[in-house]
């Protein structure tokens, strides 16, 4: 009789990626991103700061964050009164897709720039402890890393990087998504899966448990404010995004991850993002790392078919924070 | 002056799902999926019995099983109150793409194992009457078909199969996708267009007037319950399908066809599949089989342009069989 | 420190549809088109005068016409009661996409041949006024032509076609997609950004500070008529159509652009595309030119962040000028 093949070794998101990142640096001008070298020899693209980018540039972007194993969709919807555009994410592989490659793990300084790095080069580095409990390392000689920011890192920074990655400088890609462009807001929103799976990982429910993902959110428009534009991009999710996850083990902790995972179980619920933010006086790290995730979750065991919904869409936090 | 090629020679459903299936395979790793060979030299891939599998998996398998004439897609939509997720089902020939390669017309048995097998190396086969009426047979040395079972069939039948088609059997490609799996809820989903033009012919509505078509239906949790599970993916259809079809001649019969086509007009109509097929004492052939088609149905008279819109969905029902 | 690349030099929307041509012509068969020789040696695609064509045909025809610099996308939508297939249209870049490439502005004439041309090639021949204003030219030795008839061409006006376009005829494609087909029907209601932005210019809004753009609009059924075919995909943009602009510039002005753009600042607002025509005698140049726009349109003005919604949905129209 025939053997299966079981699903041990895991893909590569360097590997996957790397198509999209080519085809994305070949497409640049159409998508109006800059594409340039910096002094060590790194793939510059910018997607936001001296050029305009745009939605579409986005949604490659969040493709490639997603490591090659995840797509993005933009499409209408009737769900919200106002804001008719949903950002549509589905994965071949969430766990890996999102928290191995897309999730902002990677804390990069110099001087005075700070970034939260991105994408598959993570998987490359992987000294983050989330790479320990996914059990995970990607092995490739280029690497692709989204920092966003609105200025170009320091060079010293960028040789950095491809060293951690182990790779020669000109065999790494930064794309540059400004918090505020239109890139870099439908890259943040294609995290609401993303955002799900954080969470997940720290109500300690075991992430090899999660088979299967699919999120929406609306698409806020960008805010030239840094608080207003990171604002949006977060009550996108908190008031509008939709998960809905698909995990093996008993029904009863299928059941209390749903109610763990809305952004309703917060204190800090119900306000936007930016009334939030003020109110703890610009602290970020006073605020509720509860609060990030989904407005609505539903989980189904897969053990017994049984779903539970939690959560609520809330389009009036969505008009406060969007108009 | 110029001449125009008309439509008389049909495209190769073989040929055009060949690169589709080359892609699942050589992405098999991402996707979650095993791949083998039979003792026969069958090609074998596994999507749900010793692996996971997953969404996307089962959207990808649709595409082949619509013989790579369709586009299946997973976006978010407002219509149902919990089931955010909507499949939607686009080709570019419907009665080709549904009923020449994705209906599950082709009967497997050998000792106890038993299956439907879809997808295009039907159209090789082409031994079932409808392809008779459908004045369609495909050519190739090389064949893929999709059986929706929960182990690996008998090689004797997968032998039988390359031989049924007229190709070697390292030629042939099953794919496995059990009804509990996540791709196999995908790719139950996807037939809603084809339920439709299933019933169509049921109701003996002439093929060749079935111009085009387009369907959508929410994307059910799977159950690990077989009656469930088969029970959810047709609910999905019956319960919350919506399938427009654009068909040539007479208004008044476009307008007795859309009459005739949602679930609403049959006497099993009301109560979810497990309930009826439990009400039947599980005999699955006692029920209506007319009960088999979209909740909601749009016919458009090309030839007059009008449409007629019959059925309506049940949100209350999919509740009931989905949670 | 690296520069950036400036996004000064422009996308070729020749290039970039020219394997979207390839892609449809060896597709032909599949997608139900007919592919000729005319005499002078032009390539020409009939989508729908001798043969079906059909949806799908209609949806890659339409990013041909955003010079391939768009995507065109069918999915559900509950926002409409229905009519439940919405044409989502995204683009890399809106004004050389859609007033560049899609916009119909060639006037072509020969004996009682009349058609407009949209598609790439008129950024080529680039004689219409709106390009010097957009500040672009294309430049290639192929073109591509879409033309909304339901005949072939004369071929002196094919031969004249290639003439100006400065190409050899055997290096021009004419796609013909007739108004009342189902290639047509898409490849119109696809335009619905596009009529956003002709309205923009018309209102006098400079075109460069538009810089993103992401529109939808419902899926008619096709009429036989043609009137009644031209009234629906009027109608689909004018009801249903929802448009999102993102401009630079001073608020106040990104809110007037909003004010003006939806289709209720007409005074024919309110009838059905048919019933306006009716009322002018047939007269197309009477109907109100400023009709011509999304039901409901809102402006980002990226500057403050501030969005500006007017315009409204038209259920009730729709369902008139539909059924």
């Amino acid at each position: 009789m025939a053997t299966l093949h079981l699903e041990n070794p895991r893909p590569s998101v360097a590997a996957l990626a790397a198509p999209l990142v080519d085809n994305l640096v070949a497409n640049a001008l159409a998508l109006r991103l800059g594409v340039s070298r910096s002094p060590c020899g790194a793939r510059l693209v910018d997607a936001g700061i001296a050029v305009h980018g745009g939605l579409e540039a986005g949604r490659r972007i969040a493709e490639i964050c997603l490591g090659g194993l995840g797509a993005v969709s933009l499409a209408t919807s009737g769900r919200f009164a106002r804001w008719g555009t949903m950002v549509t994410v589905t994965t071949a592989d969430p766990v890996i897709a999102c928290l191995g490659s897309q999730y902002a793990g990677w804390s990069l300084a110099e001087g005075d720039f700070f970034a939260l790095g991105s994408g598959p080069a993570r998987a490359l580095w992987a000294k983050e402890a989330l790479f320990e409990e996914l059990g995970y390392r990607d092995s490739a000689d280029h690497a692709c890393l989204v920092l966003e920011v609105d200025r170009l890192p320091p060079d010293v920074l960028v040789a950095r990087i491809a060293e951690e990655c182990g790779i020669a400088p000109d065999k790494l890609t930064l794309i540059l998504t400004p918090t505020s462009s239109l890139a870099g807001t439908v890259q943040i929103v294609a995290r609401v899966l993303e955002v799900a799976l954080h969470k997940t990982h720290a109500l300690h429910f075991p992430l090899d448990r999660v088979v299967d993902g699919i999120g929406a959110s609306p698409l806020p428009p960008p805010a030239p404010d840094f608080v207003a534009a990171m604002g949006r991009t977060n009550d996108a999710t908190l008031y509008g995004g939709d998960v809905q996850l698909f995990v093996t083990g008993p029904e009863s902790e299928a059941r209390e991850l749903a109610e763990g995972l809305p952004s309703s179980t917060s204190r800090d619920h119900g306000r936007t993002f930016a009334e939030i933010f003020t109110s703890y006086k610009g602290d970020f790290y006073a605020m509720d790392p509860m609060l990030f995730s989904p407005a609505r979750v539903t989980v189904t065991a897969l053990e017994t078919g049984r779903s539970f919904t939690f959560g609520a869409f809330h389009d009036d936090i969505l008009e406060r924070s969007f108009a």
